[in-house]
């Protein structure tokens, strides 16, 4: 049906405006029994209502009966932070749900055959291809049992996140520090290797622009063998552990375990290129600051790429792209590669 | 009159959809007797209309008697590639004009002179500080007597212009490409190092997207001591030079007695970091592929730089920011600087 076709196609540009991280990015648009988009609903990011919820909210009492629900992800049946969307969907009194791919993430698989077993007409696969392409990152995360991964660098025009001397604070702006703490307050986990405790001794905490605690705070992991310090500031409470080894896949499955969904790791360079080189990367944040230093620590370890046909390619995140944080630029990326 | 002050400052914005280049950016507004605007114009580059000319041409004849031609820039008393402002604004019976300050590029200069003896109102200064601001670079450039200097650079998201092996062709995609040697045919004289030569034997023409020259070619130019071998791609014509000794400033005003005005630097490493250092960058064009190399030469070669606190700082560009080329982006900075 061609009106279903038009919805879906609007559902997944709608799904671009939500963000990355545990959750995939979905888009789900209503559509009356005579074919009328009646609403728009998209996912704003863990902890937020789901995209059918938000369509659904969009309507007046009663307006959803008989409707369909176009979706780009298959309904989710279990209810975590968010109450379940096949249960929502009866409710409202929807009589065809039109989904694009199934739900692979385990507690929240289910949802069709739910809405199938209630006497829903279900119907899975179109645009799948699109639906797969747009959280093609987040797929293989949940395949691989491991959390959505985000790196996110702060460098200078010449790819480096410090001065010969060590020295990195603050390369970036005041205004890509708070962007990039309110994503701290996002994230189950923060990741850095022992060199960066070493070095820089961070605090990983997400921290309003006053300095203060932000309400939600991530796991602290420093991966690596190093012991660390009792005095580290990495260490101010009980929110943080080591993960031993070297090995990113083996950290990721642990940190999964402990249901982290979404990591982010800060660095250094070698961790950074470890994540890169086992193609553990889901998307790539780099904050630009309009500063050269000629010298230093650049952002990317050796990946052991010898000549240019063998350099890592990226593709601007049609959901993030390039954003102006006061003097800086955040552009995100997602890797080319097998997964 | 708070006519001529919004005119002003219609003319320094219009002056920002400009090029930079040989010639300043200029915006051009002329108004009526009755203080409405009647046109708009701006400067496009070396050998396009002046921005009088262009804001004069929008009207028709006659309708400029009487007028005020408010513009960024003292108008030019010179006919060079096009002809003089000032007799034109004679010719269309111009009886005031308004420039925020003076030209002080000999050849061009003495156009308010000019005016006055025959009898047109010039009153100089207002929003002097903005158009200077709007220029600072190019001021810097003619009062040093060398030629405006842009810095070009294809990079990798880390800051890389070369693999390990040196491989560096191409990192840019086509559209970039086409963009750097739209630029290339813009420029009088394009410049790189013998290390440069000898690593990568560029042509340094500027080419069509098919391969073929374009029409306007600049000049080539080597800079430093070592012998250019005969059969280097940059000698396939007369239309090069060597410039021996490693002085970028002597090396820039030996250019500007030559005829050159706008001068393209394109590395290598070295090259790049001994204008940044000399602080002859008037602009900074880096085309940004999203690939990463985790190894190779970087974008800038060692400043002297230790720490963050001394790090080279740069402002985006309003005239040209950041823009798209294909899959990279082409980020515009001006150096802060003394200049």
């Amino acid at each position: 049906m061609s009106n279903e076709l038009e919805a879906m196609q609007e559902a997944l540009r709608a799904a671009l405006g939500g963000v990355r991280g545990a959750n995939p990015l979905v888009g789900a648009v209503v559509l009356s029994p005579a074919g009328e988009v009646l609403s728009v609903g998209r996912h704003d990011g863990a902890g937020t209502a789901h995209a059918e919820a938000a369509a659904l909210a969009a309507l007046a009492p009663g307006q959803a009966r008989g409707a369909t629900m176009v979706v780009t992800l298959e309904p989710c049946a279990h209810h975590g932070r968010t109450p379940a969307c096949s249960q929502a969907i009866l409710d409202a009194g929807i009589s065809r749900v039109v989904h694009a791919v199934a739900d692979p993430h385990g507690p929240a698989a289910g949802g069709a055959e739910h809405l199938r077993a209630a006497g829903v007409a279900v119907s899975q696969g179109l645009l799948a291809e699109q639906a797969t392409e747009l959280n093609r990152r987040w797929f293989a995360a949940v395949a691989d049992n491991r959390p959505y991964t985000s790196v996110h660098i702060a460098q200078t025009l010449d790819g480096r996140i410090a001065a010969a001397d060590g020295s990195s604070q603050w390369i970036s702006s005041p205004e890509s520090l708070a962007a990039n703490h309110a994503l701290r307050a996002r994230v189950d986990a923060m990741l850095v290797g022992t060199g960066t405790v070493f070095a820089d001794n961070p605090r990983l905490t997400a921290r309003t622009p006053q300095g203060d605690l932000q309400a939600r705070q991530p796991l602290r992991v420093v991966l690596g063998e190093r012991e660390i310090p009792a005095d580290a500031a990495i260490r101010a409470d009980d929110n943080w552990l080591q993960v031993h080894g070297h090995d990113p896949l083996e950290a990721g499955r642990e940190l999964r375990e402990r249901g982290v969904e979404h990591l982010m790791v800060e660095g250094g360079a070698q961790v950074t290129a470890a994540f890169l080189s086992a193609d553990l990367v889901d998307e790539l944040i780099i904050s630009v600051a309009p500063t050269i230093l000629g010298a230093g620590i650049s952002s990317i370890a050796n990946l052991g790429i010898e000549t240019l046909s063998q350099a890592r390619h990226f593709r601007w995140d049609p959901a993030a792209d390039v954003v102006r944080h006061g003097s800086d630029l955040t552009l995100t990326l997602i890797p080319e590669g097998k997964n």
